[in-house]
């Protein structure tokens, strides 16, 4: 198996190669197999059709682009070991192996506060036992507990491969080009100073260009107010499920994955729900609202048909929020319409802040190295662009209702 | 709504338009949106992993090429009344709206006998009685009973734009750049003669790369060796459940709209059966795949992992049928590997053809209009390329067996 | 001819279509067919290999720009009569008409303190002549003479589709990916109100976008330091000609067209250096530089070599000015190097300021249309990175110097 | 220099890099530099405005295919020395530098019967006495001295990747999609038996479109029959400039490097005439049009303009002969139009055959590297699309005539 190579066709990079067993292996997991099943962009597909992407080719195509960093670092006399050279790209693979069904839109919903990384590392340390620690250099990587601090910051800072991978691949899905980065200028930029991740002075402007675009995915595409819309309707469907099914109530059965988290689950993470986490997938869910669309609950009901066939919350969003009178009066129209009490009303009318919380911003460092060798955090550097890019806040105020 | 106008981002295109009230309401009819619910290319994403596009925006970029080609003609001075202009793109949102879960991978399975195309027209018969006859006019040229013949050639045909757009997008998803074609130009050489779609002369290097590129398209994509193996084993799944249900044993059930058709469709399609098929989608399959995976049946349990986990059939591809030892020798090893008899072999081992009943081409009646008037079918023309092509057999011998 | 039709290959947009006499005429005159030999770019390609588009591909790709946006407009309920159809599309074919040699890098060089517009201008006033007035319609447009403001602002405004069309082309040809706008969006969002040109509301974003592009574009490409140092070196060969022909001196002859404006050409614009002017292109400027690299004049000769040779001025490009010690230093080690004096270090050593005077950005006045009507202009808008894309001083220091 | 590294933006492949000195060295020769000055495609901006693009242009990108073809080589284990390594990419870099003026188009006009590869090892030869021998490995690649057979299949062959980056980028600058190939994959697909290139089985569909695109690149592009008109316009111009000079009519001087090759060449190629044709580029043509359009001979004033101002010949293109009379029909109305007699007949109506002369298909020797270790050249292989392609005869009768 040493020599086996595979080449994999990507609409994005061409083609990515994969060349070494551990990686193979890896691929071939049922865990990683899993992530075919969840789509990078939840529910973007609603607006942009052609988001359909998988979890599992968003972490393809950032193992391509850590290849390509690996070689440029390399080339530019930067030493990488051979396990290491594997073991980055191990971690870059395995990555959002921790990612839920509907990933950042179910996220803290299914397990309560546990991110995604939590459970990307339990389940890396999972497969580590079963491939007897040829995963410890990826983990520690991951962990940043490696000495060469620039391979953790390739798999998770500022202007990781994970980023400029999903800028360019949601971009590339859909068809948004405000998003397009010049990841392979970044990459050519890229070198490491004092074992850190640093860029050359000259790729200035394509950082620049990077944080505009990612500003510019946040507000077309990843909080377009119609995402939003149909995000808070999952969620809501997701918590009137368990009101129902707190009761005891086994209406809401699915005889699949899903009825685990609606019955049995008390919070935490331990072996076993590990286990049940990896076997829920997308497909639960889509399937499960299809069923409930003829549940007898009217909420549910009514939130899954409006789920099923499009017809989603009509939503608003701005910088101030929305006054007590317009929010009542929405209430009051929505009440009478859905003959619904005011307990109820939260599933028709729904109010809520988006924010970037899906998605890191909060230390922008990005190192500049100068050609007199100095080295300056971006946020320092005398350039109006980036600093409105960085400093700007990223929140607005919602409101949908069920019309 | 008169003058509403919607704009969809699309990756292949850039921007799709949507103007017209009977076309929006269209796109929001909840038949319409179970299009999203079906992969475009069934199980090709194994192979390829961008490959998840769905029907629903093939079916959009099949209308926005129509947008193209009418006002292309228009502009030569073709006459297109406004309300063929909308039925001619009504005709073409709906030309797939009979397809069911999984495509062609599927098809004839669970209704048997029954064509795609002929449950499309039925479902437009349905939709029309909601809409009072609006669809009068795109049903009469979907069925070819328009006077003007270019309308439904531009639906369907040799060079309609339902193929233009799947070999496009097919193209673009899987990243299989042989299969690109020229699309726009072919559009900028079509005109009408004699009330039949033609291309112009000078188009015929564009068509000799049309008809080159579907050919790559076949045996690179739709019967790539692995994408044959994921569908027998899907269809195999598929037998495996309708031969155990048979016997009324309701540890099949899905508890969801595959049911109707492992217990209660006794064949044809009736008023009810159609209800029923549109309740039905990959989402159903999926589900069922992963609930299957634990049956306690050993053929499915073992099939429905496979394909889960992706550990398909290994797969031979030749253009000679198999020899009979050979065969013999792989359902040997099976028997004893699986321990299993010679009732339940062909889950194991399977042989077939694979050839493009997909995709029709039996009739290559691509009119040429030359500079003098005269008009030549394609398949007359003294061209070598576009002979082989056109007659090459595209038919290859397989065998799949389970490892 | 009415009904005649050409379509040409552009790989930036794929096919433009030309469909009406006076368009074929204006594009078949030689004046037009000049501009082929008018880089869009003047010496960028010894930056940017692929640079070399012309004058002539960009007009004819603003003119399909111009195509998208009337058609755009129309299919709003615009009203736009044919006659205006032909003659903002003749408009906007033409108006890059004065362009000379070497365009912005020799303006106000050849003919000085002449604008290309005014040169323009009476380029179409000549053509008019000829055409018996049918430019009648194209001229007021060009002039902003005609009543329906905004098909001047399509021709010259902020957001017209000359700005479009060279950004758009410029980043496609040079590779740079950050100058990439949206200009199908952008298009789709224009719309007229009180005759003149606004931009929808939801359009924003892709004006941000266009704005941090053409920020980027300037920084990157067109005042990248080895452009401004290869300008700057064709500036000074042509001002070291100027020099010495004055003195009557006719070994500067070149035997063709620019001997006019060696020799004879005193100022003004008439009748007669018009008819010179467009005689002259860039093919004029090649072929003397491949000529003086072989003259007597050191200072000549030696910067004649240099350009075509592509050993340019080393150059340093920064926000502040340079202090005389620093200018002084590098005068003194020029002058014992070349072995030239004080009068003519400016040749060998020149410093100046980098600033976009070759594009115009003073009145960003582009104009925002709210759902609720009203209109604001986008510089009062409170969006921080539009602010700042707007008002940034792009302005930089220059020294170049020969080694 | 040792650690230097450029990287270039090329709108093609995105980045090229160059990191040795040696490469550096060839880039920055004023013989290399010439390469900017010479169109890759002749005259086909006149039908396609985006292929203007150069031969410096081709050979870097040729040079960076190598890099990509030398990286997959060695990453399958096929030893490539570093010298090997550096050697055959200066090989590609200089395989193109013999070409002259107008390549394709003049060539065996300027320097008869010389060509141009045989110009480039003369060339090189030169470079390499400079370098005191560094270029003797590149030069042994180059003729085929070297035992290591496939460095030089890889610079010159079927499959070299001189031909995968001129289609590909003569497909990129004209916007011909029809002649786009997966340069990509085919490089992906290469390896090394016994020293020889070889193509791995899977990889036949790729030739299969790179043989398809080629041919459709003769038809479209290289052999379009406008390309054709204004080839032969500039042939019959310099026949009648020499015709002219050969009397020693001094009218004809340029003043510039082409002088010598209307005066003073008689034939061989010397020290002096490789001197003289290193001076010669697209510039001295362009120019030498320019100024002939004002001379006193009516033939060349007459087709200088045509040339000039596009009013080119009109001409047919078919694959039988045309008959005498038909000639003599166009023969006749030129001489009373033109008022010119039998003499001169031959610049006013001109025929002859499109033949592909200019890239060689003579020996269709592509390996094909089976599973089974068993290589069969394609030409014996049984598909039907790739004999077609190779056996096709290449060549049409045309006639011009000037109208």
């Amino acid at each position: 198996m040493a020599n086996k190579r595979k080449i994999i066709n990507d609409p994005v990079y061409g083609f990515i190669t994969i060349n070494h067993p551990l990686l193979f292996h890896i691929i071939a997991h049922p865990y990683y197999q899993r992530l075919r099943r969840i789509h990078q962009m939840a529910l973007a597909y609603l607006v942009y059709p052609g988001a359909v992407h998988t979890r599992l080719h968003h972490s393809l195509g950032a193992y391509h682009l850590m290849c390509l960093a690996v070689n440029e670092l390399k080339d530019k006399g930067i030493k990488i070991t051979d396990e290491e050279d594997v073991a980055v790209k191990a971690a870059i693979l395995l990555h959002d192996i921790g990612h839920g069904a509907f990933s950042h839109a179910l996220e803290n919903q299914i397990l309560q506060n546990v991110h995604h990384e939590a459970l990307s590392l339990a389940i890396m340390h999972k497969m580590n036992k079963e491939l007897n620690g040829q995963l410890d250099t990826a983990i520690a990587i991951f962990t940043n507990q490696y000495p060469k601090k620039f391979l953790h910051q390739l798999v998770s800072s500022q202007l990781d491969v994970d980023r400029m991978d999903y800028l360019t691949r949601d971009s590339f899905f859909t068809g948004v080009s405000e998003g397009v980065i010049g990841y392979d200028r970044i990459i050519k930029m890229l070198t490491v100073h004092k074992e850190e991740l640093v860029v050359e002075e000259k790729g200035i402007y394509s950082i620049e260009k990077f944080l505009v675009a990612r500003r510019q995915m946040y507000w077309q595409v990843y909080l377009h107010k119609t995402v939003v819309a149909a995000e808070s309707m999952l969620i809501n469907i997701f918590k009137r499920v368990k009101e129902l099914s707190n009761n005891g109530n086994d209406s809401l059965q699915t005889h699949g994955a899903l009825d685990y988290f609606l019955y049995e689950y008390k919070g935490g993470v331990d072996e076993e729900v590990l286990k049940k986490f990896c076997e829920l997938d997308d497909t639960d869910f889509s399937f499960a609202i299809k069923k409930w669309s003829n549940h007898n609950d009217f909420v549910l009901k009514t939130l899954c048909n409006a789920l099923l066939n499009r017809n989603l919350y009509k939503i608003k969003l701005q910088y101030e929020a929305f006054d007590a009178t317009y929010i009542n009066e929405l209430q009051q129209k929505a009440m009478q319409r859905f003959k619904v009490d005011e307990s109820l009303i939260q599933y028709f009318v729904h109010s809520g802040t988006a924010i970037n919380t899906l998605y890191k911003t909060e230390d922008e460092k990005i190192n500049i190295l100068y050609k007199d060798g100095s080295v300056k955090d971006i946020s320092t550097i005398d350039n109006p662009l980036i600093h409105q890019t960085i400093t700007a806040p990223i929140k607005k105020f919602y409101i949908c209702s069920l019309e």
